[in-house]
């Protein structure tokens, strides 16, 4: 897939669409026609699987994920070479992907989110093309306009049947919702669900229906349960980070959006968790009910949602086994898809309801961008993901973190990566006080009034720089190794080569 | 909307797509953009609506829809002409559609079935231009493939929330399954969701998601309950329909079909839903345990599915109170569109996985191609709905109908009007014998051996013409006034104006 040049960001809602979704094939299938299949290598023949296709996975496996390796080693062992692959995200266990980089089997890749040796060779300019970095919503509207074209979809299930309805919720390697992979199932040209769990017809309930599916590949294990949810996640015991969610909470309670019909997404870090847990202290008080909850779904969202202080979850991904067993059991917590989430240049999505969203930052500059792709380095480790789509859609986005990390500022002059434009961030909660945005006055006074302490973020620059001093820009390369596209498509970063 | 020439039928899957699939606009939605309107004037200026333009809609409200009255009215009365009208069918409440066509408001119509007024006025040659008339498979299959383009699809829901998440379960005007809209709503340029009552965001479940959908109209009524879901529907008391119905069930049960897994699908005649009865005592008396059932859901199936006979329902269309009861609490029981039903030009539908459906006929001939689209006089009264779709996907089709009916033969030389081709078609069953198609002589075998009375078709035929005499054939006009299209897009019969 090679890539146009892409427009420069402009702002939030400039991009404005002048085209129509993309098409697939339309397939022809007759009863006697059947889509089980178990031999991979005869399967890529078969399709066919040819030079320079762009191959599509999900990753809701995360780094228990086994299906990218196995597909990308079969094709390996074909022969097949300069393809690009287009995964949500890349994790550790993806590591095998640096070689058939090396040996030129892999030539493109494009991604909402990457850590691990993949996103470190990546960094060190090992791919000649640069890598594509959408958020969540930027990909399923990169499928949707036809700007990201999947050839092959491969789409991990838990559980499937031989009619191709794919599930996320049962087998050893359940993960929950399938959310992320809904636009690959609408949009690739040929999709492929992967299971090692073959359940009897008709699979419900299915995430991903059958009319959509091409073939079913079982396969003895599509992954390592250890890697694929954690057992449950934990709300940071750092104290710390409990005053900067604490302070957090009280900001939003003061923000004016806290009332019936609430609606709060929130990361599945240990602060930003923190930060609903002390929310969900503040509406119990108070009598509140929310409406929806959204984000990547851990055990303390659906406790939220079990009390009864919000009457429903949106999941696009879950984290831990409470997600799971929630999403099961319980007909308020629902299962979404990427488009629905968060693509911009749709109908309507769910982030343009959200009342508040909490989000993490590698750094923030005193224009509020904020950066969640390289680390201090220059290095990537991370990416959108969902990021700048709730920032944008959200009316209040709040973004916690430590005034240092590692002994480094957070807040800086410029972010080495703009991920999040400072147009979509109101307020910065740092342990040492909370920074509004210009744009956002009335949420000033409103937290003054609340007896928070707010600030102005250079002092908090200033703040940070004189307990650690000003930290020295990071020496960038020449090359450009990925190219970081805002959720409409438009260019608002380069990620330069990282110097050795 | 012009349509171009069709290529004849020549066989059920003879058609090869070569296309892509319909891509409607991509659209832009901030935050800030609402959805609710209430004044369907100002809707219809602001899309805008223009001459010329095909609008959609579906028929889950029955003969108790006022959604499609309301908006020819309106679209009349701002002085709009020349519209097509594609709905899923017509009934007898939408009289008012001949009013429009005389007054040049309405110039076309593409349906799968209708009866009525409207359907008399087409059969008069009141249209200028032919009516397309599909299978519901078909039309979904259409609209998909971009042959039957939808400018602005009205989707009425009996609940909806503001952010245009639609459903058929709540709410005064509740139908169940939303599942022929599914199509409008996907292909649809422009989608208006029509309720009569809002819900808090977010709406859940929700049919239709809020991301495809452009406008939420709230008006005051949908339509009339009376008209949309029956209480109970009940199975025939006639007589002859019960030794019919018994004979079927006898039939399907030597078959070999009947095994656990065992798949079925009937409609909702009085008969069909006879058979039914009939074979769930003999799945209890054999303990066996079959998989889904299919089609317009009533609570005979409900109560199949509730014995344990079955372990699901897939639901495209709900028929009485019972149906509507099962879908909204019996997790087992669950939503499909019209594509997953029964497009043949997909990756795979649900008719696909059928072992046996039930349906009924108004003429059958000696080649066992079906009518159900007109009747004894030639005039247009039905159309194919599912018959086509569900026939080719089966691996049995039983047609099950009285020999005469109304003193007429229902065995014919050559039926009327070819709705399902006799390819597709396996077993008759009437109250004087089984006639089972010379393509499945094995059926024809076991049925004798275990004791039911096997017939040749032509004898069948003969047997009623001893009783009732050889029927006329009717006398038609020049003019055509519908095409049948088959399922996979094919001309395979044209129905002639009535001559009065």
């Amino acid at each position: 897939m090679t890539r146009s040049v892409l427009s420069p960001y402009v702002s939030p809602w400039h991009r404005k669409p002048n085209m129509r979704r993309y098409g697939p094939p339309v397939k022809r299938t007759t009863p006697a026609d059947s889509k089980l299949v178990t031999d991979l290598a005869a399967l890529l023949r078969s399709i066919p699987l040819r030079d320079g296709m762009t191959l599509g996975f999900h990753h809701h496996l995360r780094n228990g994920d086994w299906v990218l390796n196995m597909v990308l080693d079969t094709a390996a062992s074909l022969g097949f070479r300069n393809l690009t692959i287009a995964s949500s995200s890349f994790f550790p266990v993806h590591a095998p992907l640096v070689e058939h980089i090396k040996n030129g089997v892999v030539t493109g890749l494009d991604t909402d989110y990457m850590t691990g040796p993949v996103a470190e060779a990546v960094s060190r300019g090992l791919l000649k093309e640069a890598v594509a970095m959408h958020s969540h919503g930027g990909r399923a509207r990169a499928l949707e306009c036809g700007e990201l074209r999947v050839d092959i979809a491969f789409i991990a299930a838990s559980a499937a049947d031989e009619r191709g309805n794919l599930s996320g919720l049962e087998g050893p390697s359940a993960f929950g919702s399938l959310g992320y992979a809904f636009s690959d199932a609408e949009f690739a040209d040929v999709v492929v669900g992967v299971t090692d769990t073959l359940l009897p017809y008709p699979l419900i309930p299915a995430s991903i229906p059958q009319h959509r599916v091409d073939f079913v590949l079982k396969v003895d294990s599509i992954g390592d349960p250890k890697g694929i949810v954690s057992g449950t996640t934990r709300i940071t015991r750092d104290p710390v980070g409990l005053v900067i969610a604490k302070n957090a909470a009280r900001a939003v309670a003061a923000s004016g959006l806290v009332k019936d019909g609430f609606s709060f997404q929130t990361g599945a870090g240990g602060a930003s968790l923190a930060v609903a847990h002390f929310l969900g202290q503040h509406m119990a008080k108070e009598g509140i009910t929310g409406s929806f909850l959204m984000g990547g779904i851990t055990g303390y969202l659906v406790d939220l949602l079990e009390k009864g202080l919000f009457t429903s979850i949106l999941d696009v991904q879950g984290f831990d086994l409470e997600a799971l067993r929630s999403l099961k059991s319980n007909p308020r917590h629902v299962e979404v898809g990427a488009s629905q989430y968060a693509n911009p240049l749709n109908s309507g999505c769910i982030v343009n309801a959200l009342d508040c969203v909490i989000l993490g930052a590698t750094e923030i500059d005193t224009d509020f961008n904020v950066n969640v792709s390289t680390g201090s380095t220059g290095a990537i480790m991370g990416g959108s993901g969902g990021h700048a789509d709730a920032a944008a859609g959200a009316k209040m986005t709040v973004i916690v973190t430590n005034l240092l990390r590692a002994r480094l500022p957070i807040v800086r002059d410029r972010v080495t990566t703009r991920t999040t434009p400072g147009d979509t961030v109101d307020v910065l909660v740092t342990e040492r006080g909370i920074a509004v945005s210009p744009a956002r006055p009335e949420l000033a006074e409103r937290f003054k009034e609340a007896g928070l302490k707010v600030r102005d973020i250079h002092d908090l620059k200033k703040l940070a720089e004189s307990m650690a001093g000003t930290p020295k820009p990071v020496a960038k390369g020449e090359k450009t190794v990925a190219l970081v596209e805002y959720r409409d498509g438009t260019l608002i970063d380069e990620i330069k080569q990282v110097k050795d």
